[in-house]
């Protein structure tokens, strides 16, 4: 999703009742960033704390490129991680993944093995292959094992868009904070649905409810599905007891659009880029009783922070034996605070840019290269600024690219070089930037290496289903990134 | 201002407290529209409920050209058209305007021989000339004469930006609605502040303010004095009686961006244009005790529609003796009814693109000249749309540029010629367009003629202030509009 794609924030069709209520009850964070502009590497950042270089989740086999985890990938997220729902075990949490995983799909990687208790969903994204005969079909999970496959057991129909996914996942959410009412213990959901993502779908009650066409369908099942969470945390009685927060992996991917597009707003480009477009997304809080109602932060927030801030509600304390970029958000949510700390912006192995305050730099521009956008991948559409959103990868670092995000949230018009505001600017973001830079110390890359061999040929459980494949003799090969 | 300018309609900063309250407490309108991409016709429409190629704020001197009324216009608001204060007037309404008139400076023109009683303002905009010697700065008006004239006794620091307008105006308005209070009459009051219209300008306490620069800083004072005016509203305790709508008259001028350009959110291009940007607007209807809080309405409204309901609140009929292209959205926003209407799109003589449902035709396109743009005038910064935002006059008449705006808010995807939705549309969109076209009667072009003589050379009152000046010969001249 992208950050214009809620009521609460702009979206000219405002169909997102739910979530603009969830906002309107609790807090709008309006300058919260996910951690990397693609799907894998944020969410490995979200549940580990740490920007993707440091987990691994990136890649070095070309400069500045976007990798995630397509079922090819060798790598997956490193034992030496810790992830949230593991050290929430220690204080007595039970932990469920439903949806998309996307940290690897290799035995070693699956969430059962890294914290979580519980898991219906499937390892890599819905999208292709579709027939099960070249490629395997990606499975569906419960708990340790596959119960089926997509476009097999689990229908998502191309033509119409119909598939009621999002319903089961309602569901199982359901199901399991009712289950744990019973035994009393505390619990962390992660709900990691994925209707938005191309090919977007949407369940029959909703197709065709949207002015937005599918995406806004997709959209408005979520928005549905999110309502009927809360209200039953509400029903429960256990809404002042349960932190929930609502974000996003990566700004609306235009390359989808119209169709399956989504909105940023008023924001530069989309989803694979470091534009505004492609990390800024929609944040709420809401923890009735805690949160004030109607609540609006300007905290530069990141998805990482929920590492952190999860961890301060369960009384536990970050790991102190490696760098956590997460910073906890509890004295901004409950007390107003607003915290100094940088956004960086990465694409790989490369810190695009970065924002200290309402600045953001430009250490490096690339939308994607020429060959690609003479092929018609657009990550911009309609969106050229000359200088900006360039199709060769551009160095600025000895005198990078500056915006004011609050006089140009679009980043339309860089600030003069000779301007006494720029030097300032610069000088302090230089400083920050290199502390980031001299401690780094980057994680071995685990989306370097991809293999055929390792797709999920036969995921445990196939025989009892009888749909296990053969897979081909192990081909290691570089991945191939090519933006 | 800008459909994106307001926290409620998603303006990244959300500075607009009291707007925000405003429309919290009233009625949101998505999906309004402004009657022209300029400032005079938009508010000659405003006021006369027909649009502005019918009752004259147009121009016939080149094909589809923007004008409005500098002060070497010879034209004015014609004496035959009927203006909302005039026909208020016959229900007992005592009728004033603060800020910007724009429909004339001629003495035929004058606010105050077109039904309103009284006037603190002046004719035209207070853009240049700043200096009163080769031409004379704008005067600014008590009623009949003049007291004074901008940059010499109503100041304008151009550099600073600081100038106490807005506050004057802010009193005016309140010191207004008491009077009111003792005569127990009813009051239309026209509210028509400028100053988010280069050059901008804020009071001293709200300079420096905003995220947003200049420019936010002039959103806030507009949105702390609206406040201002509610809730002196409240304390008088005639909120329940008191029927008050906030829009405003184009889309934000990109031109200016970012130091005084706004936001038209997720829409594109701006003032100027006939894309979204240029005439979408932010909208609010408030009326506590009747327009139930926090609704948000899809309605197709248009600025004109204020005339038409604004005759309705005071049980007046519209003119029956000619065409009123405003609606009464009364039922819309006291029963939530949704009324089936077009919205025009004009630059000029000509009707550019119309809206039907969610369905935008363009008939033609053109954001400015090669030449111009050459030079750095751009309606469209970083909005590039092939095909859509054309540099040349690109007639569509015979197959329209056809956007869903539901999909597709930003203009940035035609559909495809060859779709059984592209036929559909359009041939539903030609009929309505021919109906229109088929009893469209224009009125007397107004812009189409200028002279230095006109001049604010000699407002009334001046020889009192000894602020005469000597008017040059007459020499009519086909005004020159270039975009």
């Amino acid at each position: 999703m992208g950050w214009g794609d809620l009521g609460a924030f702009g979206e000219p069709s405002k169909e997102t009742p739910n979530l603009d209520q969830m906002a309107a009850e609790g807090m709008l964070f309006l300058d919260f960033y996910t951690a990397n502009p693609l799907c894998s590497p944020s969410r490995a950042a979200l549940l580990t704390g740490r920007l993707p270089v440091r987990n691994g989740f990136y890649t070095t086999n070309a400069h500045a490129r976007n990798a995630y985890t397509p079922q090819d990938i060798v790598g997956g997220i490193p034992d030496s991680e810790l992830l949230l729902p593991e050290l929430l075990k220690k204080a007595g949490y039970i932990n469920k993944i439903i949806g998309k995983w996307h940290l690897g799909h290799q035995p070693q990687f699956h969430p059962l093995r890294h914290g979580f208790d519980e898991w219906f969903g499937s390892p890599n994204c819905h999208f292709g292959p579709y027939d099960n005969r070249e490629l395997p079909n990606i499975p569906v999970y419960r708990d340790w094992e596959m119960i089926g496959r997509y476009y097999e057991d689990f229908k998502i129909d191309l033509k119409t868009g119909e598939a009621n996914l999002t319903q089961l996942y309602l569901q199982e959410a359901l199901d399991f904070i009712n289950k744990q009412q019973g035994s009393q213990k505390p619990f962390f959901l992660y709900w990691a649905i994925d209707a938005t993502h191309a090919p977007v779908y949407a369940s029959k009650q909703f197709l065709g409810t949207s002015q937005r066409g599918l995406y806004g369908d997709a959209v408005r099942e979520i928005d549905d599905s999110i309502g009927k969470i809360l209200r039953h945390l509400q029903q429960l009685g256990i809404s002042e007891n349960t932190f929930v927060f609502f974000t996003s992996d990566n700004g609306a991917a235009l390359i989808s659009a119209p169709e399956e597009g989504g909105s940023n707003g008023p924001f530069l480009c989309g989803k694979q880029t470091t534009f505004e477009g492609g990390m800024r997304e929609p944040a709420i809080a809401w923890w009735p009783g805690h949160i004030p109602a109607g609540g609006v932060s300007h905290q530069l927030g990141n998805v990482m922070d929920l590492f952190t801030t999860s961890l301060s509600l369960a009384g536990l304390q970050p790991p102190s034996d490696r760098q956590i970029d997460g910073i906890d958000l509890l004295p901004v949510i409950l007390q107003g605070k607003l915290i100094d700390r940088p956004i960086f912006y990465y694409r790989g192995n490369e810190m695009m840019a970065v924002r200290v305050g309402l600045y953001k730099a430009h250490y490096w521009t690339w939308s994607n290269s020429w060959e690609e956008y003479s092929k018609g991948t657009d990550f911009c559409p309609g969106q050229s600024v000359s200088g900006v959103t360039t199709h060769t990868q551009e160095e600025h670092t000895h005198l990078p690219l500056l915006f004011h995000l609050g006089r140009d949230p679009g980043e339309k018009f860089p600030l003069s070089f000779a301007s006494e505001e720029y030097q300032q600017a610069v000088e302090r973001i230089a400083g920050i930037v290199q502390r980031h830079k001299d401690t780094l110390v980057p994680g071995q890359p685990q989306l370097n290496v991809c293999d055929k061999a390792v797709m999920n040929w036969s995921p445990p459980g196939c025989q009892k289903l009888g749909k296990c494949l053969k897979a081909p003799e192990s081909d290691p090969k570089k991945c191939s990134w090519t933006h």
